[in-house]
């Protein structure tokens, strides 16, 4: 059987806690697609093509991984792409409510499709996009948090911001 | 890359929220160990071996699953079947605290293991072993919660028992 | 004693898990009042008076029920109609803080009320209108979320509004 | 429409957070029956007829109220009597699960019955039998916890006892 | 070892949560400053300089205090000002977990800072400055939940804007 | 203002997540009394006296730090000693809402006595003693987990008994 799962997220930047979960899921599926939704009425703060070419650039050693982008509902998205799986990370008890709210909607709108949780390493279980952002703004030091390119990215976009 | 998953638990006795859980579970890996763990001080109602006659007859249509017990650390059972991720459901928040602090313990001692966590259907997000076996004590009805099998094992257990 | 009980929300829309709990409370008290708040500053998808029209589509078998709305504190409402209890429904943990929390500052305005909370169905624990709206805005399938009127007024606004 | 719920509990024994609750629900229903439940393995500090007495002493001003006894499933008692509810305090999110729990289940045995929460007042939320008894066995000041007939038996009770 | 502790915040406006958690932090730590954070993207109902006045009025009989206001990190400044610790108000679990990912992120920023967290009175758990306004907005009755001068702006500014 | 505060625990036996919370007390107490209270109706693991004797092995750097003992309530020993502070760790939501307990429970018996309350850093928030005793008795690696004296002692006593 050859397994093939969907990792949705915002990915407003990706950060090491991203990776993560992205790298465990990575050993266990034959194939893994990272998928930015687009469908929030929230500002993001990088744009679709770049959140993209940034979880590309930080995932180009793992050979078993697509990237992708959706505006739409995630089970459209995973019937597309024949995907028999779902994968999330739980950091936390209210990650943990919220994500049991969205598994229970997937199952009533495709029932094949199963939903997997990974729990974060603790290492980054404090870790978000938006607390990353937070500290950038104010030139806090973030490279235990990112990746060398999206430190990068962050710091060319609120240094020219300012 | 062919995957092997354990599912443990002391399923004492097996219920229809397991049998949600090995049912999802089955469909994603290749094979699937159920695995009845043998440590804790607490006084079974079924012996070892009642547990896993159960779980074998009410498992008996899903080809891919193997049923096996162990007294020891997971982590040392997983590496003997060269498994490479745990089954585990989640129910609660008290679930998910417990779970997270075995799964950081786990990872302390067998990294490369990957556990993944199944959301139980929310028809059975409040059905525990223990209680099943305090309904059935009790002479309460439980053909909603376990399959016949077991149903009759309890009815034996504590019908005799009194 | 006659029992007067109010069940606040903003109700848009009325989703299957509010008519559970709707249901749940007018089988003890001998008058609910349900009561559509409208003091959010967020936009809604549906007008009062729309709310106001739909549950009283879904509800008119329930021959003790009133639909009515309200802006301003809802312990003012509950004693300009002489409630002696409030309904609400609770779903999950996130639930029960933000309830503990207006339920206490609704003793300290007005002791004599007393809030009594319903456990939501099993089957609508996950359920939330916001849920609804974003299922409905990407054509997911409704139905067994919402009733058939609610269905028609959902499609009606998200595919006209595409 | 006669309303009769029924309110369970170990009541090991009765404190000022019970009766915060009872005298609530007593105040909403037509009529309350406080049920000693005697399921427990474990060894109860005060036998079923003490807490019962106890129980009696202290809402002997509650008019609506009827204290009795129980072994065996809370459902089958509320069908004996003929409640058509249930009332039960809620204090933490710990509560809250477990609650859920036994509600889900005693719908499953008997539909008909509705179980009501209340929030415990603030003043009492850290407060249950457990730590009563522990502050009494080191001679802790505890009148601000239980009515003085229920302090009284717990100095009777640990005093005696040294 | 002269101690000195930062205890943060929006404080708009100050409750009598916040009078809580501020007179029991001072009375360990030599000097307790009062910090208004000045971040947030969220439109505050009172200036950073009401905010302030407030505070210092209400605390003016507590000698080891000092009020201030700060835009950007909050580790920038605690070490501007040489403080060895941080003190917080813990009230529920959503509060739990949010301080929690700040306090994991103040320790890669700076590691040295230790953050401190009191129990907030049982009396004032539900408390928040947003259900405060929310209550003065529609005329509530609020000199249980804030001292005075409080009331006397909030009226000013609700009464006055109406 | 000498500031002294306890640390109190079962600490059966002491592990590093203990040693975090220790030592960040004791950089901002001037003096840090450990006390292993020997309430418990439990049997413990290691005695009294072993547990002291590998708190103190572990500390003996730390100079502010007392190790005794204690069999009673808490809020004596503090009084006792003069402490006007409780020092605890928290890991968990679970820990939360006991400690909230403990602590509403304290300022009842001994209100001038603060608790302050302090997170396990990341790396440890899955530790606990019962867990590193499970995973010693059956023979897996605490190295990380424990101090070396620690690990030792635990060897000795599973090794031994077997």
């Amino acid at each position: 059987m050859a397994s093939r799962a969907v990792c949705p997220g915002s990915f407003d930047p990706v950060t090491y806690g991203h990776l993560d979960i992205i790298s465990r899921g990575a050993k266990v599926f034959d194939e893994l697609y990272i998928v930015v939704l687009n469908n929030s009425a929230k500002q993001p703060a990088f744009s679709v093509e770049e959140r993209i070419d940034l979880i590309r650039s930080v995932t180009k050693d793992i050979p078993n991984i697509k990237v992708d982008s959706y505006q739409g509902l995630l089970v459209n998205y995973a019937r597309e792409i024949k995907a028999n799986a779902i994968i999330r990370g739980l950091r936390a008890v209210s990650d943990f409510e919220y994500e049991m709210q969205i598994t229970s909607m997937n199952r009533v709108l495709y029932e094949e499709l199963e939903t997997f949780f990974i729990m974060t390493n603790n290492q980054y279980s404090f870790l978000s996009s938006s607390i990353v952002k937070e500290v950038a703004r104010y030139g806090g030091h973030i490279s235990e948090l990112v990746p060398p390119q999206v430190e990068e990215a962050l710091m060319k976009k609120y240094v020219t911001s300012k």
